[in-house]
């Protein structure tokens, strides 16, 4: 309930005046086609009062994952080069990490220790770094990380956005629907980017947690980030958290890969209104046609339904970078 | 970001005509004092542009306790009246709770069980009768409840809010606070309340949480609730949560007994402006005077400095219980 009667009323008034011609036009990043169309039906059979599946502006709850869904995830997730960037960055002070795995292999390969450390490597160096980090001086560093070039040279870390999926987050925020990332990165990396890349406040993102200490001995309370995580924010994990935070099935649920599909099909088989959209990655002169292989397997445990949407980043998409 | 210019421009020229006048009729059920006009000055600091502690509308959170906070937790807390009353209307179907512990005694003796289970056999009882429950069915009893009278038999349990707490939720949300709901209470139960209680959005509950498992086999997603709590949302834990949820120092944080203390003194510690309220029971009179014995302990404990204020329901509150 966070519309003062001013604005209900303005909001009213605009939906009465221009609801098919605004709603058409503001996903003027996606090309016509039936996902365009079942989107923006979608939203109008929700937003419109006397429809069957109307919901009021409190009911409405969308949440899309970050990595390939918002934002690239290639050559690595965003959040991982950072992660091993600051290895590299704080090297000098830890002598030990010269002859310690996974530390060892990222600073003598760099990026291409990936395919060796794996994501589990991965971790064990961020949540390291991350632990000996207070909150301001991360949040320091992972600006001037966002702010810096992508691996692919053409624009910084945090313009990596797909240019109509920001259309979309701000066509439902228009459409009075409360936004939520739901993300495998983790929360102290997501909440110095949502508001910057796509205008959600940092209260409204659920990621993955480092796990913490928490002493309170009489008025002296210390948070200590232990190196290691609490949880990995994904697969089940994701519904977990969504039930825990939001307490019910979001309205409309994004992402882009399997371990995204639980929350979509959860939330598919509640009650009411319920549209479920899967990013897929088959562009390759435009971006990178990585998950082709994947997309019968994911085929098989999508969830069926005129309410799921695979989406395909060549034919759906209208442009695939902001301009 | 959650105003629309038209908002913020009626918003800016209200506090430009009215602020001071409007800020103190605002918190009318409070007493003239020193607590009334500390909070009120507060809140005009930081919501006044130009001032040294002026806070954008994103940055303003104000945290509260609802147990012997915003509504009584007398004779017991009302969540765990709840759950002693399901025990005795689920007992048809549960023979086996004749001669178990801790049901039978309950089902002997009442809230008077209470003495002889504690806090430990409640959750016990209370986590068994929601696991069974449906959240469709657990919703429809929650309420059925919330609607009958409370014990001490003058109002329903909903109404046992305090109207000077109700007023300053009230307050601050005018003044463009995001308020939070933090409390030893399950999310389940409080998400039932919290928006006829407080106008507070279910999905701005931080609460205790039923473990749960989440299985997915295909597009068949499934949660289970389990007969135990994940996590008790109390002490260190509400400062853990806050953290996850929430990500920053809320700008208020209110409570009333030692288990609020750990997340008041984690936010005053916090740099920028940081107001911390402890509600005391002392009014014998007209609600009772259950805390007189811990209020050493409690100050001992309890952050220093003239950012912290123990709030006496006895000589700040004008008025206890909704008229």
């Amino acid at each position: 309930m966070k519309l003062k009667a001013s604005t209900a009323i303005a909001g009213a008034l605009s939906t009465l005046l221009l609801a098919t011609p605004l709603s058409a036009e503001a996903l003027s990043q996606w090309s016509d086609g039936a996902n365009k169309t079942a989107i923006t039906e979608f939203v109008t059979s929700v937003t419109t009062e006397g429809s069957e599946h109307y919901l009021t502006a409190a009911n409405r709850v969308a949440v899309f994952d970050n990595d390939g869904t918002l934002w690239t995830e290639k050559p690595a997730y965003t959040e991982v080069v950072f992660a091993l960037s600051q290895v590299k960055a704080m090297a000098a002070d830890h002598p030990e990490w010269q002859t310690q795995e996974p530390f060892s292999i990222i600073l003598e390969k760099g990026l291409g220790s990936l395919r060796e450390i794996g994501l589990r490597g991965a971790i064990v160096a961020l949540t390291a770094v991350y632990a000996e980090l207070d909150e301001e001086e991360f949040n320091t560093r992972a600006k001037a990380f966002l702010n810096s070039k992508h691996l692919k040279g053409e624009r910084s870390n945090i313009d990596t956005t797909y240019a109509p999926m920001v259309e979309l987050v701000n066509y439902l925020r228009a459409n009075d629907f409360e936004i939520y990332i739901v993300s495998g990165g983790t929360n102290g990396f997501l909440r110095v980017l949502s508001e910057t890349a796509y205008g959600v406040s940092p209260r409204n993102v659920i990621g993955s947690a480092l796990a913490t200490e928490v002493v309170a001995e009489g008025d002296n309370v210390t948070v200590k980030k232990l190196p290691k995580l609490a949880y990995m924010n994904n697969d089940e994990t994701k519904v977990l958290n969504i039930l825990r935070t939001i307490g019910s099935r979001p309205t409309i649920v994004v992402g882009n890969s399997d371990g995204d599909l639980p929350m979509i099909s959860h939330a598919l088989k509640g009650d009411g209104p319920h549209l479920g959209l899967l990013i897929q990655h088959d562009d390759e002169t435009r971006e990178s046609a990585y998950d082709r292989g994947a997309k019968e397997a994911i085929a098989a445990a999508a969830p069926e339904g005129d309410n799921f949407l695979l989406v395909s980043m060549m034919k759906d998409f209208a442009s695939i970078w902001k301009p």
